[in-house]
């Protein structure tokens, strides 16, 4: 079973994947790995993952046979495992526990070469339905208390496998980032009394960050963008937790998920990027302090020591010039007209020449 | 100049580096950079680089001629610049204040082939007294804040030069990291009454994580630790800044280091790694609570969503495997008496085999 271990300085809590440990011997610089030529996420292959935990399928087809659109199983190599107590215990001045908590796989379409941003946008809320429905099955078992769903795209963000998939890792402590989101969250709002990221929905709508706009999303690059087109998708309307959007919400925020990715891929040559939806923990109630949200990460720039040393980041491009580029860049095909329009209304870029 | 800007969520400081802001149009993914014909920190190339602030040299020999051992140099792209007002002021809900610091490179020979592990014991210690004395100059300046000192070495860890070199970079506020590494080791102290750190290597020197131990330094991989082969250097003797080392601790302290990359040199076969100097900030006096030390990072295994989205890790090597791994390794030539010396005194690895 993985240990989950805590760094005493800073309360970082760390996986040591123990089941696949490696001897770090076998722990050369990874080669770029050729695409297998074996997918187990294709139609057909069904018998080569876990059991699906959940599917979206055609009426009569059976459980882990082909006839799905999309299919959700356990991770085979599960970071955190399902199975036992939390068990958490000292060792001298350190803190661990079993590394309990569930690592599933959302797999995006039954198709090997369609990517996400080539699914319509109906496909695209029913992954995001899969997404709230795991999360809501999941959060019944008390030991899991933190909900992380992301995408790796590019092996240069962590990816391992080509087929069109998204993650979700539910841990058995609150990790530390969203810990300190809560609490610098927190922070403004016992000073301010009103949510830190209403107010910043408040503010990027009227300046030259924003990307995309429809309905209750708005798709901005942050004032303080760590990294080259970072763009964040955040809901204008308070809601604390991910999982409680409403049917309209699923609907248009697989709109702006889709548009803002189709933007991204189309400024970096469909490079790595990563997404996050950062959310409340499954364990307590609605908040007005905190506000879910989307980061996409396009991961160009390399993190070097002194960022590591830090956390203080280097970003080479204003957000105010991303932005810009990211609202005028032209969409193949159908997608071109609207986001032409949705880039008039964001009007200029506000310093976007500096 | 370039700007600071403070994320309000986390209270993140990010350089936007407007000085030599690309397009992102120009930001496509990075090719992997041939190297330079033309090397700026090669002897004989001084008229290269901005004017030295430090060089150890022969006798006779003038400023920014060929001649020196060791040549330190403000950084010719600086991401912090030296000359104007701090300037913090709001705009909205945001702060920002004028990328105000230093950034200055310590070039660590003039022999462009030669690197940091090739350099015998006594040119690591006056690489040590350049950055230190660097610190002790550069803090009279009452802007100049938090000091990292740090390695890039390899693409992939972020270095755009091959010639060996460390930098230093001052900061205008306490980064995230360092305000959060002191406020956990200051909960510590205030709990237990004892430094956090000093705990850290007492427990660290009875078990099977310890890599090296030489005089008032121990290298061991740290009980959490986020990546295979991490590798922490920390004093014995309670000391929060590092600028403070005795002369005594410099012999040591350059010994440790170069024994510990060359062990982590040899287990990733020359591939990309950091280290980062880790200390108190310069505007804050003598503290119980925080201990200087130097953090190591192998960059072999990729930072994916889950970890930008959590700050949780996922290594897929023990540490105890890691360090018993980094002991036993057969240095080449003169290195393998000590270390085998070394490796017999530490003892067999607790749990090492897992």
């Amino acid at each position: 079973m993985p240990e989950l271990r805590r760094d005493p300085v800073l309360g970082r809590w760390v996986i040591i994947a123990t089941d696949r440990a490696r001897r770090p011997a076998d722990f050369q610089l990874e080669p770029p790995e050729a695409p297998p030529d074996f997918c187990p996420f294709c139609e057909g292959n069904e018998s080569k993952t876990p059991p699906e935990t959940l599917a979206f399928r055609e009426e009569g087809t059976g459980p882990n046979t082909p006839g799905w659109q999309i299919r959700v199983v356990p991770n085979k190599y599960p970071v955190l495992g399902i199975e036992g107590e939390v068990g958490k215990k000292g060792h001298g001045i350190y803190d661990r526990m079993n590394g309990i908590g569930a690592h599933e796989v959302v797999i995006e379409t039954p198709e090997h070469k369609t990517t996400f941003t080539h699914l319509d946008d109906d496909h695209v809320a029913d992954i995001i339905r899969a997404w709230r429905m795991r999360v809501y099955d999941l959060q019944r078992d008390k030991r899991m208390v933190c909900a992380m769903i992301f995408k790796n795209v590019g092996r240069a963000a962590g990816a391992t496998l080509d087929h069109t998939h998204t993650q979700i890792i539910v841990t058995p402590v609150v990790p530390r980032t969203v810990l300190q989101e809560m609490e610098g969250a927190r922070k403004f709002f016992d000073y301010r009394g009103r949510c830190l990221f209403c107010d910043i929905v408040e503010q990027e709508v009227g300046e030259g960050r924003l990307v995309f706009e429809h309905g209750n999303f708005v798709a901005f690059c942050p004032y303080a963008s760590r990294f080259p087109l970072e763009t964040w998708i955040v809901p204008k309307q308070h809601e604390s937790h991910f999982e409680r959007l409403t049917p309209q919400d699923i609907t248009e925020f697989a709109h702006v998920l889709k548009q803002t990715v189709l933007r991204i891929e189309g400024a970096i040559a469909s490079g790595p990027y990563n997404f996050i939806v950062h959310s409340s923990p499954l364990n307590v109630g609605e908040v007005e302090h905190y506000h879910w949200h989307v980061e996409i990460i396009p991961r160009l720039t390399r993190v070097a020591g002194f960022e590591w040393g830090t956390g203080f980041y280097i970003n080479p491009v204003p957000p105010e010039s991303a932005a810009e580029y990211l609202r005028e860049l032209k969409l193949p095909g159908a997608y071109s007209a609207e986001a032409d329009t949705s880039a008039a209304k964001a009007g200029p870029a506000e310093g976007g020449s500096r």
